[in-house]
């Protein structure tokens, strides 16, 4: 067995990110600068990361950032009036409300509020139905179109290939699938799940095999075609003792016993968790551009 | 071999419209009358015929229906126009632009342009998106609720099976792909086309294969696993000098040589067809109850 090749989702959102910084320049150089705002309800720690992380990655481009923290009690009424003022707001093109918001917001609505031009996380009725018409206006949900981008840039090759997606979640199983069986990709696509019968066996037909249902190291040796590329959107804390922190992230993907089979894997972390943000910073370039 | 079981689409056919007249009854109690207005544009004859037996159907059940026959060189602004008194008029609770339109008429547009709550036809980006997030109250394209029904009254189990469609269509494939992997019904989906490669194989995996690509008898005995399910959505006009049109209709799939594998089928005609005006009836009432 050789050793497969490593997709570093790190280094590949780096040249991701550069792209973009190009097109910002040339957007600044026209007058206009993208602009991202990111609303955070409530007090979740892992949350709070994540939006830090999007606003430093906003301030390295050139972007302006709006970072709005709200307190948990706020209302599903202040919420949308924070979400309609952002839509008016001429120097913001992509909205984003950091999910999971607290339990008494509805967060259908809140996501049905954004205008869809603003959309950057694609998740609002018009571009999923986008995503569904392969109308490239859309905006593709991040994660899926980071391991789409982290595909494309690695040079595997989806036309006639056998993809198997398990995960059928609105944020990435489906429209990962949708992407994949797309023109544009040409893939044969299976959605599998955790209700499908010999999980293993779907798997092991898959060239492409990606990983997005939230269970550690589910995906074992045995489930893997030899010389498979393996996407693996898993993130997932596992207890560890020997970790100060007392866990460690671990994907959906034994990687130890899987890596030696494919050839090529994404790790955990460092594999398509990076591609997500660079995505988010591309769709509000989209949205700028698209905007005008 | 046994012989399969028939799926007759007709006879579940007349089976839902008895429940729609049963249901239309009841609320013509309530004085309310489901509408339908299907707008037919230039002089295409097989949407003609299409047309008349809507209008039919919906005379059958006791719908108010409205055939609105506009000329080839009506505008898209014409088109926009009717499309919007349409959904002002409160005597319509379902609107139906015969497809295919003229050349020169934009038809997404058109789509748009329905109030989505009186698109039974389900193509509304508002009800492609309702059907990815399995909201049941968006309304479902006829031809893939046609089929679903099918296998649903005839106690065919889609939960953990293995099923394959065949074509990635927005109307036919990719539409039961979604809803053939919805947690309603569970099964495995695999979303083949054109560009598979080893069609043959992928099909031979089926517990429940549709084929969805409108090519004549595309689909051979060495297709299909012994005890499949196989449902025909194709429609094809072969010619045939035997015959006094001239033509003979024929499904997707080679019907003589694949019906004895299976555990049941759909005919050509017969099968799928019927369904889909049923279905469209459906709709219709579904939007006359919501509408309220």
């Amino acid at each position: 067995m050789n050793s497969p090749k490593i997709l570093d989702g790190k280094s590949v959102a780096a040249t991701v990110l550069d792209e973009c910084r190009a097109e910002t320049a040339a957007l600044l150089a026209k007058g206009i600068q993208p602009g991202l705002a990111v609303v955070l309800i409530g007090e979740d720690p892992a949350s709070k990361v994540y939006v830090g992380s999007k606003a430093r990655t906003c301030a390295e481009l050139g972007f302006h950032s709006l970072k709005i923290e709200l307190p948990a009690t706020t209302t599903q009424a202040e919420l949308l009036n924070v979400v309609r003022a952002l839509n008016a707001d001429p120097a913001i093109h992509g909205i984003l409300v950091q999910s999971p918001p607290p339990a008494h917001i509805d967060e259908e609505a809140v996501i049905r509020a954004i205008d869809p031009r603003k959309d950057v996380d694609g998740f609002h009725p018009e571009n999923v139905a986008k995503l569904v018409l392969e109308d490239p206006s859309g905006f593709v949900p991040c994660t899926p179109a980071g391991c789409m981008k982290l595909l494309e840039v690695s040079g595997i090759i989806t036309n006639g290939a056998e993809a198997v997606v398990v995960g059928r979640s609105m944020i990435v199983g489906k429209p990962l699938a949708l992407l994949l069986v797309a023109k544009k990709s040409n893939a044969t696509v299976t959605i599998a799940h955790s209700r499908s019968k010999d999980l293993p066996a779907i798997c092991r037909r898959a060239d492409i095999l990606i990983a997005a249902v939230g269970r550690p190291e589910m995906v074992r040796a045995a489930w893997v075609k030899p010389g498979a590329v393996v996407i693996d959107v898993g993130i997932n804390r596992v207890e560890d003792p020997s970790k100060k922190s007392g866990y460690r992230l671990t994907g959906d993907v034994a990687y130890q016993e899987v890596a030696p089979l494919c050839s090529a894997i994404t790790p955990v972390p460092g594999g398509v968790g990076p591609m997500t943000i660079a995505m988010l910073m591309k769709n509000t370039l989209q949205a700028a551009r698209q905007i005008q």
